[in-house]
């Protein structure tokens, strides 16, 4: 009889539907079907390693995924440290925070007729609808946070610390901000001079001309010390932009200090963008192991998918597969309140990246 | 205080991650989030109203979902009558047909390089690989079983029963094929030229000039019979392509002949596609209102997603969700063995269009 | 110094503004750039090789192209035998004729409301109109056109050719339809029973029992049969769908028989479709060699744009830089107008593969 | 005779091939068909009433269009003032910078193994190739001018001109930072600390604590009062990212201060990002103007597809049908040297929104 080619190894196992299934069976019988089910069911397995393995796991986090009913499962991986550091767009911390002061996203149609949003002070992103006069007086509030602050620069990473603090005490409820806050993790959001947080900064410094003062390449000499300091690392990043970029940027800058770095260990990307243009988003992540931002030998897989599909089941599936996991973990220890974060005790020399040691 | 807007009426619950959840839980979490997570927990709310509902429910499946692993939880449709008529391109009921015989589909990776797998003749879709020497045999074993017709014209309905039941017969494996010739379930295969099933009619032919007719006008008019004979429809359809526009189709068809059609009460489509660029496998369900396709007030929603994520996520949740309506439910009961259809024991005229009774 | 990496020789060469270039201009100043736009100077380039090597041209066309206003460039390609040899999908030879006719496809909105536009008879493609009962005539046009026919089965080939005749001698318009009549250029059509060419073809049935029979089995015998009277063959394909694949189809098919024909020597695809989907519109040519659609050493790209886009360039382009090579060309001869075709001359054995020669 | 519905009234105009035409020929042949192809072409109409009517033009530039061959296009539009005002990644100024500095890109292969690119020093950007030790030269350079500075925050539209202005000075070669300096023409980076300009002003901070300050909420505020300014106003804008909702920003921002705002009168953008998912990037125009970024009664339109392709044809168009009106342009006056830019002569307040005069 002919040998079977060394191609034909592994065969595709169909999906058996049954009654009552809990996410993480779902996800372990999509393992040997095709495309982007086998892509996420991957995912989950990748996931459950990187808790098991020490590793620093980045989450990066792009797209209206707070607006969009996302933002308690984010902070569930968060104050459960799933994750260990968190990347984020300002829109997405913004949104949080809207909700966090009690306020609402809706239920919105994406064929509604937009004069007559804008009519009634609605802000619509894609089916969703918030109030705009809520937005203008978070607006005020993020303002009147900022001058609250010593008239310094502040790294987002400490800025946010701070914000989340401050909405924790005022509120005491949860949500991204808060979660991080009180489980010390921290947030870095490069961007946020295109967000309304930054909006609310710009308000601020428009009542006082030396408050609102963001030190964003502060970030970048902070989130590299976080790799150096230790450098097997991994990235989950949802919705590509600037986290997943900066949580990449991150270990390359790591790299030019300390040549052990080596890229992530571990990554996996939920996107819905596609490589063929170019675009930083969409790109694979073969690509980035040409430019080290990820080990060659990295567990890796990328998601061609929307996170409200996908998350949901993933985190869910997490829930259950990764309960021992998540127990016997030991994370990273921050302590982010003041201009220099530190890890397990010992603080980033400020403004320097660390020497290897 | 300020009244609340008319648009600000349900606001977005975000989901609760749980350990423990199944399918159907999840989907219910889904539904007052945002973007396509909700669009699927709406698709799953609105296939249960079908299933409730007294309507003939049509299932379109494009893509390769049998080789990349859902060809059992199609299976599962239509052996438990969630549906009542399948629509399919040949490249899927070709590869169930090859798995039912007993080959399988292999774990491979988009990467490999294309000429190796050439030059061992295995065959790649995408991630997945099967072997060119059993396709081989395969396409001569549909020549085979051709060759066992009549030396008439047989419509795809007729076809496809036919050879489901000798596939049944032969190998007593289930399979879309055999399910279907079980359950008395018709397929239509409006594009079956355009497949490996196409070219082993096309081998049956080279042999004896007078096999391997297929009638594929004969399926326009029994396609749009059934819709004349039920006038109520729905149509949940995968990834587009000719099963999509041929479900469409048969309800305006039907129209011609029969003004109570009125088109789709249900519809629900899971694709990949976009409208932006005019295809008909993206294009929306109001788009098919325009043409009558769908009902103005019919219930409807587009997944954008994967398939192979979807489809596994939300059979699930209808095997437990929908288990009392799929109980209650009295669907149609077909008589495909031949020529002409009969449906709850009334044959179709042969070759005309049902006259208004 | 450190000599050039063998990855670094052709430098990128940034687009050149200026007034007054050319189509053919623009996309020589494109062939240095990245990503699309790179790729669709190479189809350019292909094309072009295409023109002047002895390869049978196959161009395949699905997607709205016919309403959305390129079936005026189809048929410049056909007259001007850029291609040989034509596979379509239904709707783009029934919006074809629908012009043909007389009548006309209209500028519209994506974001109508539909159900006004189905209470005055207008169907939507996308932001394209058409009078529905415009269309219920071409419907009953073509059933009577079948009913002019000799009562057996008709080839899609043998009838698209006696439609454009037809055509041709009521309207004497031009069109892809007339165009194709008139040179003598195949046109196949895999999924006509998916279109309201079909439709129409159902109604000539409803009228009498014996008319409107298709022969789609054999079409896949004579395009086999084309591929292996002359085995080097090239595809243009524009959009995918079922003529993306039937094309690779022939070749597959005709290489059970002539173990010389070895798959496409050249292919381009302008599509909008992705690969990491698993569906063959989207599949990538690399995928197309290990089913042997295409040769290892083809020269090859795939475009990911919308053609409305891409082909008015492109072939505004080829119009100048192919002139020559158009006039040197000695493109194959079809008879196309009995039930077996011919070549050079030369018939195709009816309902039969040709033994290799 | 039955009267037109008055859904009918403009007809498609099918595209007709001839050899010669000019870039601005062809848009002007593709105004009446339809899907992306009618979008390009009114894109090319809005860009020409832009330029004859009186508003300040933002152009928005993601994705790699640097890198990707579209620099020399982005300057020539900036040189010859199409637009006002450029918001760009970061990323896109630096692989500008590079090849200003006489380093190149390179043609690559998107299947290229990437671990061979990452032995030989190889960055990847989907087909284009660049060498990681010009890179890492290139941080060393932006350390060191930045080290030239001032021990002050600066904005980045401030730190731009100054780089642009020192890169003019030691190269004299063309390119977007130096055609922008020598333009005056002001650039915004919102999300500088999200690239390897950001990357390299962190090696600034390395050296000496107090060098690369960057006051991105500053930006903020200029840029809004660019708008209050002037508050008729346009966006164009490639690829979306934080460029696209920057430039929205600043008019939402600028109608906290000055309600005659109301939104960019014009808009275009070239996205290849979808709505659906609830990005920023694919968002549409429509839902813009719920949020008063773009007026109600804006003349807008998006254009799915990648730039590479688009972007050549339009300009390239432009440069001929542009010609006069951009003669009779007279654009805005920049004075970008200081902490406080001033436009026609006039100063904005530091740090402080403008009131409304």
């Amino acid at each position: 009889m002919k040998k079977k080619s060394r191609f034909l190894q592994t065969a595709i196992e169909p999906f058996a539907v049954e009654a009552g299934l809990t996410a993480d069976q779902i996800l372990a019988r999509m393992e040997r079907i095709s495309f982007q089910g086998r892509n996420l069911a991957k995912a989950h397995r990748i996931w459950q390693k990187m808790l098991q393995d020490d590793v620093t796991i980045f989450l990066g986090m792009a797209g209206a995924l707070s607006a969009g009913g996302l933002r308690m499962a984010v902070a569930h991986l968060i104050a459960n440290r799933y994750v260990d550091c968190l990347v984020s767009t300002g829109a997405n911390l913004y949104h949080d925070l809207h909700e966090t002061r009690g306020r609402r996203h809706y239920i919105g149609s994406p064929r509604e007729n937009d004069a007559a949003l804008q009519d009634e002070h609605i802000d619509r992103v894609y089916d969703t609808y918030a109030s705009e006069d809520e937005f203008v007086d978070n607006d005020e509030w993020i303002a009147a946070f900022a001058l609250t602050l010593e008239r310094r620069p502040y790294t987002t990473r400490e800025f946010l610390y701070r914000l989340g603090e401050y909405l924790w005490k005022e509120t005491r409820r949860e949500g991204i901000l808060t979660a991080a806050y009180r489980a010390s993790v921290p947030i870095f959001c490069p961007a946020i001079a295109d967000s309304s947080i930054g909006m609310g900064l710009s308000q601020a410094r428009h009542r006082e001309a030396d408050a609102g003062h963001i030190d964003v390449i502060g970030d970048i000499v902070e989130s590299a010390n976080l790799v150096i300091r230790r450098p097997r690392t991994a990235s989950v990043v949802l919705g590509g932009g600037t986290p997943k970029n900066f949580i990449n940027q991150a270990s390359v800058q790591a790299e030019f200090y300390d040549d052990r770095v080596g890229g992530h260990r571990y990554a996996l990307q939920i996107v819905t963008d596609v490589p063929h243009f170019g675009g930083a988003s969409g790109s694979s992540l073969e690509e980035a192991q040409s430019w080290g931002k990820l080990a060659t030998d990295a567990e890796q897989v990328t998601v061609q998918a929307d996170a409200t599909i996908a998350l949901p089941l993933l985190v869910s599936a997490l829930a259950t597969s990764a309960r021992d996991a998540l127990a016997a973990r030991k994370p990273l220890q921050f302590e982010l309140s003041g201009p220099a974060m530190a890890v397990e005790g010992r603080p980033f020399p400020p403004g320097r990246f660390e020497a290897r040691t």
